[in-house]
C-alpha cells in the first residue's frame, strides 16, 4: 500500500469518494432523462421509439447544473489537494481539508438536486475556501 | 523514466492518449463551427465579419456535448487511474481499466459524432463500469 | 519539500496559480449574476427575493463560456503537466510548457472577459500547443 502518510490517504479516500459520488449523479441524472422523457440527441428519442422534443426540462437541467459544478470544483480539487498531500500538512489541515472537502461535496449535490437554500451556498463555500487555503499553504511551502 | 510498473506506464500513456483525443475533439468542434458559421462569441462572428446568429446549430452542440461528455468521465479516469495504478494492481486489470477505458472513450467519441446506437451506450457504459471498479478495487486496498 | 526537481516544482506552482485562477473566475462570475440579477436556479431568485427569469443574460454566459474553456484546457493540462514534470524535461521545456502554458491560460480568461480578439485565440493557441508538445515528449520518452 503505497499511500504511507495520513495525508495521502485521506487524499486518496476523498478522490475515490467523489468520483463515486460523481458517477451516482450521471446515474441519476439519466434516470432523470428516463423518467421525464427528455434526451440530449435525436438518436436519444428514436432508441425511446420517439419523435424528438426540443425544448429542455427544468429538473434535468437542474441535475446538469449540479454537475457542471462538480466539474468546476471537484476536479481542480483532485489535483490541487495531492499537492496540498505532498506538502506535509498537519493533521487537522489534512482532515479539515481533504475529507472536510468531500462531505461538503456531496452535501453540496444533496442541496443542489433538493433545492435547499442558503444550505446550498454553505456548502459550496466551504469547499471553495478548502481549496483556497490548500492553494495558499501549498504555494507557501513551495517558495518558502 | 520514472513509470517503473506495468500499471504506471499504462495509466501514462492512456492519460496521453486521451488527452491528445480531447485536443482533436476541440479541433474538430472549430471545424465544424467554421463550416457551420455558427460561433460561441459576438467577436467570433466579427472576426468572420458576419452579422451575430442568436440560434444553435444541432451539428455543433453534438460535438459540445461529446466534449462535455468527456470532461465528466475522462476528467475523473485521469485522477482514480493513478490511485488504482498505485495500488499495484493485477496485470489483467490494469490493461482492462486503463487503455481499455482509454479505447471505450475514444469509441464513444466516433460513436457520438456518427450518433451510433447503442454503441455509444456500450462505450459509455464500458468506461463507467470500469471506473467504478477502479474506485472499488482502489478503496479495498486503502483500507484492507 | 517534496517537489526536489525543477520541472515538479513549476509543474506544482503553475496548477496552484491556475486553480486560483479559476477560483477568481467563479467569485467574479457570481458577482456578475448579481450585477445583471440573473440566476441559475429558481430557488436563488427566491433567495434574491426576485420572479424567476428564463432567459440568459450575454455577459453572465460570456462568464460561463470562459469557464467552460478551462475546464476543457486547464484540467488536463493538471494530469499531462505531471506524466510530462516526471520525464525529467530540459529546462527550457519546462519553463515554455509549465509556467507557460499557465501564463497563456490565465491571459486566456482576461481577453476572453474584455471579447479581445484575436488576443483570445492566441492565447488559446499557445496553451493547445504545449498540451501537444507535452503529451507527444511525455509519449515518446515512455516508448523510448
Amino acid at each position: 500500500m503505497p499511500f504511507t502518510t495520513l495525508a495521502w490517504k485521506l487524499w486518496a479516500l476523498s478522490v475515490l469518494a467523489l468520483a463515486l459520488k460523481m458517477l451516482v449523479l450521471a446515474l441519476l441524472t439519466s434516470r432523470q432523462r428516463l423518467a421525464k422523457r427528455v434526451f440530449a440527441s435525436p438518436e436519444d428519442y428514436a432508441t425511446q421509439g420517439m419523435a424528438e422534443k426540443r425544448e429542455r426540462d427544468p429538473d434535468v437541467e437542474r441535475y446538469r447544473r449540479a454537475h457542471r459544478n462538480d466539474l468546476e470544483n471537484i476536479l481542480p480539487f483532485f489535483v490541487v489537494g495531492a499537492i496540498y498531500a505532498a506538502t506535509q500538512p498537519s493533521a487537522l489541515g489534512a482532515w479539515l481539508c481533504l475529507p472536510g472537502f468531500a462531505l461538503a461535496r456531496v452535501l453540496h449535490t444533496v442541496f443542489y438536486l433538493r433545492g435547499a437554500m442558503p444550505h446550498r451556498t454553505l456548502a459550496y463555500g466551504y469547499a471553495y475556501f478548502a481549496t483556497l487555503w490548500m492553494i495558499l499553504a501549498s504555494a507557501w511551502s513551495l517558495v518558502a
